[in-house]
């Protein structure tokens, strides 16, 4: 059993206190001078330290790390076809293992303890999750209204059936690639599975005026639209994006209880527009938050997303604090666990050890006041000392005082 | 004489090569191999490090540092009325020193060699300053039209002659708040002490509706059109924000060859709104970058003011990539440099040895290609390993490899 000390942080509430871990959960959480009655091995933070959950990074392609900074300049459709199409089609076993080292190892040094993976050669990228110990919901990328055989829905429920089951850490998911490059017909084969599994499904959507059109004249319907007609709009879709959808499809999400994943850094580079985050909160939707790829986001600090988050709410919205820093702290953590069916996100006895301890030593922790602010427009990835995956230490920087 | 060694990135160039500092300025831009034709006393860098000209903020209030994550949810009015002022009533010499002292730190440690300071009880911000050997433009806020001891024009103007060609860190620049709490008189008089000093001036314009409002209703001018009056719109004038101006006004801004100062982070916050950046960029304006305040900015970060003027602009312009890197970076660097008149923000021979070492060695500088894109969007204040001023090392990270 170990312990992590210091303010304790989650979408409920702000104390100081000792989190005592045992196993892959939280056994207690108790005051600092209980301490001495618990058999305890190891004690990290104390003075000057924050415990928080560990962030949940809802979105992402972590192998992309090998495009960052690439195709910079370019809108979305040519950054697809200059950039990032020819160079997937160059991928080999070995590079993606490379790459996804890459971003993997940047997610968990910035405190993202779980991430929801969708990619080609999920089968590699599960091997990685599970040697660098961070937990990973994982997705092979399907279509079949495109022609690329990386992603064959074959090949893509092949690895779902391989991993279902079969790892703590990994769980596979259900990836249909988008609302256009997925046919109907997958799209309920999809559904069935997910419902006979339980499995979550990981889609885009919405992310480019050119699905919402293609969508539109393919089918007559929204991508929302299309999803209920498909057997997808209940509590297992976790749909990404949404920057073209109208807010009728918003309310649909919400009513189904399905997951709306924000990427707002992603959706401003590429497409110089976002969600009004202000709405949608408004609706009762839950809404997790996205780092999405390397490239366009630039670096996987969940910090750095909530920052992002927090601004685009703002100028959307035209207003100040349009979104309270608290809600966007719960996007980054407990509403990405609802997302994702995880017994995570808060600091609670019974709950998984995931957990992030930060070095709150620094000038910009300084006054140690509004906490909910300071972790949102304050502070960044680098100030986290410690992750703790399923109640064991993934990462620790350097240095501990 | 020491080096710096690493990828050289400034607004003009990306180079490998070796920056030779000797007495306060660059002496040398060599290739590696020719360093061991030079007398040099130590290398810093070297292998995945970048060197970059340091930071210009060119807006800021240190000491405000005090006031970090207080009166979220509150607009600029009443974030002024029921945070700031009543806690700037309280403000002590000491507490003063204490709070500069605060924000210098992270300045310099996040990669900061210049600040351009706006506040009150200027003498002991500078004399903070020079003791942390940061370069500093200070002025001390003055205005008549409302009346607060600590602004007293009386108290700004002996603070302007008792640092004038004092100090070679310390340049003491004419602070008036803003154009609305100033009177025409005022800001003639400091019109003129300007044409007779060469001193820059430093002015909030067009920060709120409400000062646009109130200037119109004075004088029937824009804030811009009441700065030609008092003879204040020509090239000594640094504007702040603008987010409430015309474009008729940012033209006569660029015609002049005043600097309008973007502080994209601190507008979004307590506005909900920001400049167009690329129109600004367009019309041949000189725009700076500034930080404003840790409250509402969060942290002195200039990596994160870059990638917040980089999503803010194209939110703005609703297109990806709306201005690119590398002006982003400019403004950050070269066009702050133009504003304050410094022979700095550029890695040359007989410029400034304001310099900045980046450690370059975290997954996210990979790969090592576009590297504006990688120090706008992928960078943080935390990869700075060193800070140069003055051909001095005044800011080093504690570990070197």
């Amino acid at each position: 059993m170990f312990a992590l000390v210091g303010k304790l942080v989650d979408y409920y509430s702000i104390r100081d206190g000792a989190v005592l871990i045992e196993g892959n959960t939280i056994r207690a959480v108790v005051p600092v001078k209980e301490l001495r009655n618990w058999d305890v091995d190891e004690v990290y933070g104390g003075e000057n330290h924050v415990v928080i959950p560990g962030f949940i990074n809802a979105h992402t392609h972590v192998a992309m790390a090998k495009f960052r900074g690439l195709g910079e300049d370019l809108p979305t459709e040519e950054w697809l076809e200059k950039i990032v199409w020819p160079m997937e089609k160059e991928w080999t076993r070995k590079e993606i293992r490379k790459w996804a080292e890459v971003g993997i190892r940047e997610a968990l040094a910035n405190g993202s303890t779980t991430i929801n993976d969708h990619y080609f050669f999920a089968d590699e990228i599960a091997k990685v999750a599970q040697r660098l110990g961070i937990r990973a919901f994982i997705g092979q990328t399907v279509m079949d209204e495109v022609n690329f055989s990386l992603a064959s829905p074959e090949g893509g429920f092949r690895f779902f059936k391989k991993w279902l089951g079969r790892s703590e850490l990994v769980t596979p998911v259900l990836a249909p690639h988008a609302t256009n490059t997925v046919s109907l017909g997958l799209l309920r084969e999809i559904a069935e599975l997910s419902k006979e599994t339980g499995a979550k499904v990981h889609i885009h959507l919405a992310q480019s005026r050119w699905e919402v059109e293609q969508v539109k004249r393919r089918y007559g319907l929204s991508p929302v639209e299309l999803l209920g007609k498909a057997g997808l709009l209940n509590e297992k879709t976790i749909g990404v994006h949404g920057v073209y959808l109208k807010e009728g499809d918003f309310s649909k999400l919400a009513q189904a209880g399905s997951t709306l994943v924000h990427c707002p850094t992603s959706n401003v580079k590429l497409e110089g527009r976002t969600v009004n985050l202000r709405e949608l909160m408004s609706l009762g939707l839950n809404v997790a938050l996205g780092n999405d790829s390397p490239n366009p986001t630039g670096i996987l600090d969940p910090f750095l997303e909530m920052r992002t988050a927090g601004m685009v709410a703002n100028l959307t919205a035209g207003k100040a604090h349009a979104v309270p820093a608290r809600e966007i702290f719960g996007m980054a953590t407990l509403f990405g666990a609802r997302a994702l069916g995880l017994r995570a996100g808060l600091i609670k006895p019974g709950y998984l050890a995931d957990l992030v301890l930060i070095n709150a030593e620094e000038p910009w922790f300084r006054p140690m006041k509004n906490l909910y602010s300071l972790l949102v427009y304050s502070a960044r990835g680098s100030d986290v000392k410690m992750a703790v995956v399923n109640g064991r230490v993934q990462y620790s920087a350097e240095h501990f005082s």
